[in-house]
């Protein structure tokens, strides 16, 4: 595989395409107010997307993709005369620009289908990211990532080394990534790890959760005689397989499929999965709110 | 099937709620001019969604939810201030009440399956329209629709006879319903009757279109050898088969399937695919651009 | 709906139609025994599906659909004649006539949805089977079952006259039905119940199993924040929730779908499911191994 | 990508393994005759599927997966005697080892998904085959391929050069491979290359056979405004675009895809049909009758 790779998609009339993502209690008025602070500052809506939990004092979500000139130049300002707004409705809020590719850390162990997907749409363009770094307890991977001139950290985890581990992982990640995928990464990350990236530490974990939370899930599935095995793509919370979904996929199955077909099977569904869950993250389409996501995909 | 059904869903809360729709030349400002006009009136947008075909000078489509007190007196007045709005932005628009459901004439000829869906959801709430006439040019279900409390009027169709049937039948729908609904109704529809109601009559095809126009769909795909077999839901327009898809969907067949087996199997794709398609249209949730649907589903 | 329906299907063809199910320990010449023991009757083999659980001593199980001449007065000898080859397999085995349909009883509760896609698949000549009568706890499907000229008997169900309850429907059903299915009956079946219908009894629950077993699943699916949602078949053992899947299908959900949204979406799934699981038990297409199912669909 | 890959299956357990296909008119005692000859030659029968067009005097299709002791020494002799059976029934027949992996020769353009994913599965060892080489009319691909130690042979092709360039290709192909497979090659494929290779060139083709036949199905799918692309995996004949289906699938698309979406979009579907199609070819699950498949898969 080349190594100078360019993403197709040049991004060069994304330039001045931001996105904001807005949570708040709801109440009259809320759409008026951003749309005619983002029309009084020259900006024109691309997309929008909104979403009420319950018209009768629940909450209330948007996502707004607009197109400002100078964006560089004018996006503190923007934002400095946002948070007058916002204060006003009480928002959780974010503005970010296309244009500022979300930097990520991949880790995985020895299996490859995720991380190769991964590799191969963000290769193709279709990943609006940087891929920053592939942090591994093993080295099986090294050669491939290498080739796509990404960094390969290998970090050996033991019951002993754990801790140590986790510092050097910890090291090479604060500051430099906004995001970590876990591409079937067979460790148990702690609650210490979990702290620095409040919901942006994402999992794939090879069952259609809740079913079959923990592990060899294929094993239960095949032993349930399900008919139909999934994928979850979800934020690592303290609570093993238990954080916000933010995507799932299924595929049917039969009699026929022992556990290795079903892990076959349950590697493409898993790969798909994680990538589109990726893809939407980068993409500041997903707000977490309590243990579930609201998705403007 | 007791006559006295009443949808469950009771619209009570819905009684001020109301639907807009507009398209118009998408430039600077459409949204906070609309969302401010809302806000000024004391509506309260509960659910909104947006699209620009092209951002550079294509096409803007919003479809907005919003509630208003004591809708009903206000609604005129609501209507002649947002024309002035609307004429400044070039809109075509629409404001219509939730409350006040679409009327629908259904055609059959002899197959049920399609009729019996709609029937089905209409009778569980979850279709939100008044079906006032069902219209065929065969007897057989009579008796069903008739358990419904829905006139059903026999208009038989001949070579000889098909100007003045249609001249029957639009005595019976022109001013009394709002859309058509071709639920297998084997005949061709004249330019003459689809010029009273542009694209407010929806036909189910029963094949994944443009795959297959015409007739015998399934021997067509029989023959053709093809994996999936699909149905597609469109407005009818001069060209057969030709008109806007609201909707389609598909399903697996294998070479064990033979033509009875793929009509048995296209008849739940067929019956599911128009209930959607109309729940979509009496909802206010498709726009019409060109031959193609805008649908915010 | 029209009492007089009767099955578009005439089975005229099928009379001299049989299906065998034989599950054994593998062994070399099992096929070779089976095709000559039918090829030296003059049976023709239609249709032959099978399955090896594993080359090396495991369990094979066989499906075959043959044809022979004066079926009816032949079958007896028939089964007579292939005990002996069945002896020296260790074989369990059944032969049946595809015209002699099997009789069911179903219970319903206040649910109609699963229910009436029974009657029309029934009505539409796509259920192999004789829907001997309707039990039910409440009276609400009174009318509607009776329009099909079915037999419906209320037996109202409480805490004090449950084990009453269970000995009238007993009475109705034993020796009068092959199979009972539970089509939205929310009353549990009690051990003794299910011994005089061991893998007879069809259940559908409203959710991906094992996901969300018991009580409100569409709640638990809500809570969750699952992405997807399903119905699953299943027969009924001993175990709640807990017996061999026959059939689950799925349907994708969003943020945007509460309680009673999935509620609405995962009607469609079960009835699909139930009918689905239904249809193939009574074409005798499910052989139970342990808990699971080897489903020749 | 590390050259010195290894297909994880190993195979060792498949060296007695054989595949028989077998398609002859139907009539009373060919599975007798089939299932008699194995096991009187010692063959033990690990799975078999059998479809009959139609009882009365149609055609008989059946694939049977055989283990036999010694196979490589006996199978020139099994032949033989089979061969007798085979004349007996007017038989079509092939018996193939599964140890013996066919050889394909991928061909390629510009767009390297297709192909990546067959290296990926081929890699996995999902894909149980040898390829040979990979031929392409231009030279974007062949640090990739190369770097999996596979031979790449560059071949314009021009409108002058066409002929010589089809000289070259055979060449290289014939005697070499078993099958050719078109992974997006841009080139039509002349009928003297394809009588070379009948039923063995598996194309892929856009869009979902037969709607959107030529070129720009992606453009032709947007225009005409469908919900559900696809794509199609046949066999190459003369007629373009025509030829017997082996596979399709499809993914739903809105009014918000516009053609870039549709073609990535598109790409996912394109190579896991593809992929398919291929490891059900190699796998000897496809017999091809007139101009349709039967798959046993």
């Amino acid at each position: 595989m080349t190594p100078n790779v360019m993403p197709k998609n040049q991004r060069d009339n994304l330039k001045n395409r931001a996105r904001m993502l807005v949570s708040c209690p709801d109440q009259p008025g809320i759409v008026a107010a951003v749309s005619r602070f983002l029309y009084e500052h020259g900006a024109n809506i691309v997309q929008s997307d909104q979403y009420t939990m319950d018209p009768e004092g629940g909450l209330f979500f948007i996502r707004i993709e607009f197109d400002l000139e100078n964006l560089d130049d004018r996006r503190e300002q923007l934002k400095a005369d946002f948070s007058v707004v916002a204060e006003q409705f009480q928002m959780k809020w974010s503005i970010n620009r296309a244009s500022r590719k979300k930097r990520l850390a991949i880790f995985v162990s020895k299996e490859d289908h995720a991380l190769l997907e991964l590799l191969w749409q963000w290769q193709a363009g279709d990943l609006e990211a940087d891929i920053a770094m592939v942090i591994s307890n093993h080295n099986d991977m090294r050669a491939l990532v290498e080739s796509f001139d990404i960094p390969y950290h290998l970090i050996p985890v033991t019951a002993e080394t754990k801790a140590e581990a986790e510092r050097r992982q910890l090291e090479l990640v604060l500051g430099k990534v906004d995001a970590v995928v876990l591409a079937r990464y067979m460790q148990i990350i702690t609650p210490k790890f979990i702290e620095h990236f409040p919901n942006r530490i994402i999992n794939i974990h090879h069952s259609f959760l809740p079913a079959f939370v923990g592990g060899k899930p294929y094993a239960q599935a095949y032993n349930r005689g399900v008919k139909i095995i999934g994928a979850t793509a979800h934020y690592v919370t303290e609570e093993l397989d238990g954080g916000p979904i933010i995507e799932q996929d299924v595929q049917r199955v039969s009699h026929r499929d022992n556990v290795d077909d079903l892990k076959r099977i349950g590697r493409h569904i898993e790969r798909t999965v994680l990538a589109r869950a990726v893809a939407w993250h980068v993409e500041d389409r997903v707000i977490v709110h309590g243990n579930k996501t609201v998705v403007f995909s």
